[in-house]
């Protein structure tokens, strides 16, 4: 792992003239951009169509004007900055798909500056870098700001990437409401967005997606790795369960008579920590949420609820996980004669990443001499809905201490330069290598 | 266990001509009590000084009056019914003290019309009936509507029978506020009550205390006895139990690295079961009430606070396991790497009930061929707080399915006539007796 914050140009490739540290102006963009949303609580908060999250996008458009990129929205909000190819002409004569790299504009309430944003800014300044010192690619090369993932405002995500792909039209979600109420159609009507306005529609082809993004997560930091080649992200399973037994004094009741649902679902909750420590890595269950009925200290528990949410690479671990759950579940629910029920929230398969792309990032790391380590995302991404249509890969930067979805979400400036390193060489490879 | 609502004159002791069950009015004037705080839940909401409280109390007390007893109110706005002694003077010339029954008046919100009412209802007619076929008595009898038990308005329990023991004053509650804000004492002043008012200070001494009141359990009904002749009051500790962890991505941490505080409280919940299943009746020990923050499916979390509330009849008995509790919390905390606090909100010590009386009760019990339970009391009561002051004795009758501070309590009439008759028996024993 090479701490220098001046790049080499390594390795056999293309000989990258790669810039200083303070020759890419990664952190002072990353900064800008969080004045847009920045909230009470020193964090950003940018919702899909809200204000903050308009006047970011449009800012974002000025940018990439700016950088030398031509700046276009779609209906969804969706924004590209393009950087035209010159040897466009394939065989057949069709034009060869772009490459694109970037990542979403959104954030959760009380968000941190890098979720997303990293991918964006890195995107837009990597192309402005290939093109002032390489001129234009023989291949278009693209940065998107995908309008929305997180799905913190209306009650679904990845509606950026699901519009692309058009997976999601919006027929499917103009109904959802926010919290205040508002549609999901007058929202993007009031941005300037959707089918009335004269952007044209979403759907497009993409030749390959490549997402630059923090990593959420403690596992680079831990191993002491600068990059994490994301070889699949999970599938997920979330449910709600509920357990269901009599309220009962706590007073005049004897333990051998209660049906207590509070205790039922607690050894439920203790039963998925078991089964998942015993299923190993890179299995991960959890429970992170749970409420009692009447909830009352002096009262036995009529009822608990608490959500499960199962992840892993291979659908079959999941499926598993499951089944040993619920048997676990029932076996409880029947000893201390409790009801038992169960219901599926959300069930994603699992994603792997392009075999090819992976191997071009692992190529990539080594040449510039770059601790990496080869590892599933566990959460949710934009490419998980991109990989299927087109080839994608994710790139790792670490997250000082694993926290994100946070105001304190941070990576530090040499590690988002590494992440910046290994997007340009890869970008120059897709877009100008032969 | 008879079921006839006739009753007998047999046994040994007082040739008493008992009435029909169609003779004496209980369930009718339970009945018309309880539409004083007739709520919406179809229950009894009489929350203390409230209008529904006030007007409740002013109508026993004109039923009171109308029944042949003198009423009267103190400051505290308990309400006496008195039947006056004629062979008042003792050997040393001194008044003897009254021997009083009754309960409460005030009711949890939405809660049922039995709970205290049964107590009052029953008192007032006991006196009434003796008075009718046996005049007045030797020793001076009375019926007491405690003004409040449930400390359901103010945070404060046992106000009735705490001012009349003189335990507590209305400067230790004075500055309490209920939910909307409003002080202990613009409360009192507000239903006529308080030093300002007419009345008399609420201390005074009591010769005995009888309260008659439902199980609020199911142990009379499941073992089918008629009457629970109360032994103790459970002595009680409740806690507040904090374990601390770290908030982390549901999908990015691996599970050997969390500190999942919900993880960590779900096996100590389950713990706290078997201990208390483990140690055995009469020991009972109740989670009612957990919080999990943040409270997300996807996020590990960081902090679990739920309720403990522990009961037994011996001191030791609580303390014991109070401290297997703390071990087990203790080593569960340790191994998951969580933290642990603990806040003790409450300790009441165990009151047993006074041995004479218990005796004379299941004389009683037997003269009347009416099944019988000695039996602890696993809620708390008002002569918990009576018994240190004089000698004290509770009376149950079954409560249908345990039902309790619910709309649905319940208790057939036939079993409100037995506690009735057990009632009656005592009170000419002590008041008429040689």
């Amino acid at each position: 792992m090479t701490e220098s914050g001046v790049y080499r140009s390594s390795g056999t490739n293309a000989p990258l003239p790669l810039p200083n540290v303070e020759q890419v102006e990664l952190q002072a963009m990353l900064d800008w951009l969080s004045t847009y949303g920045a909230d009470a609580q020193g964090g950003v908060t940018r919702l899909l169509y809200d204000a903050a999250w308009c006047e970011a996008q449009v800012a974002l458009a000025a940018k990439m004007q700016e950088k030398g990129l031509s700046p276009e929205f779609d209906q969804s909000g969706n924004l590209y900055g393009t950087l035209k190819g010159e040897g466009e002409e394939s065989a057949t004569g069709a034009e060869e798909l772009p490459v694109v790299t970037g990542s979403h504009i959104d954030s959760v309430v009380y968000g941190g500056k890098y979720d997303g944003a990293y991918g964006v800014v890195a995107g837009v300044l990597a192309l402005e870098y290939l093109q002032k010192h390489f001129g234009a690619p023989k291949r278009t090369l693209q940065v998107v700001s995908l309008c929305e993932e997180e799905g913190s405002r209306f009650p679904f995500a990845y509606w950026g990437s699901r519009s692309i792909t058009g997976i999601t039209s919006l027929e499917d979600v103009e109904h959802l409401k926010d919290q205040d109420s508002v549609t999901f159609a007058q929202a993007i009507s009031h941005a300037g967005f959707g089918p009335d306005s004269a952007y044209r529609p979403a759907a497009k082809n993409y030749g390959a997606f490549i997402e630059l993004h923090i990593e959420q997560g403690q596992v680079l930091e831990r191993l002491g790795h600068s990059i994490g080649v994301v070889s699949d992200i999970v599938g997920q399973k979330r449910f709600s369960i509920t357990v269901s037994g009599e309220a009962n004094h706590a007073g005049t009741t004897p333990m051998s008579w209660r049906k207590d649902a509070l205790a039922g679902a607690a050894e439920m909750i203790a039963a998925v920590r078991g089964i998942a420590l015993d299923a190993g890595e890179p299995l991960v269950a959890t429970v992170g949420r749970i409420t009692a009925d009447p909830g009352v200290g002096n009262v036995v528990a009529a009822r608990a609820v608490f959500s499960l949410d199962i992840r892993h690479i291979r659908q079959e671990s999941i499926d598993r996980c499951w089944q040993d759950t619920l048997h676990a579940f029932s076996r409880i629910a029947a000893e201390q004669q409790l009801g038992l029920d169960w219901e599926e929230h959300l069930s994603v398969t699992p994603i792997p990443m392009n075999a090819e792309m992976i191997s071009d990032i692992q190529d990539t790391c080594q040449q510039e001499q770059l601790s990496y380590w080869l590892m599933p995302s566990g959460a949710g991404h934009d490419s998980q809905i991109f990989q299927p249509a087109c080839p994608t890969a994710m790139i790792f930067v670490p997250s000082q201490d694993g926290i994100s979805h946070n105001p304190l979400e941070y990576t530090a400036e040499a590690d988002l330069m590494h992440g910046f390193r290994v997007l340009v060489r890869l970008l120059y490879k897709y877009g100008y290598g032969s």
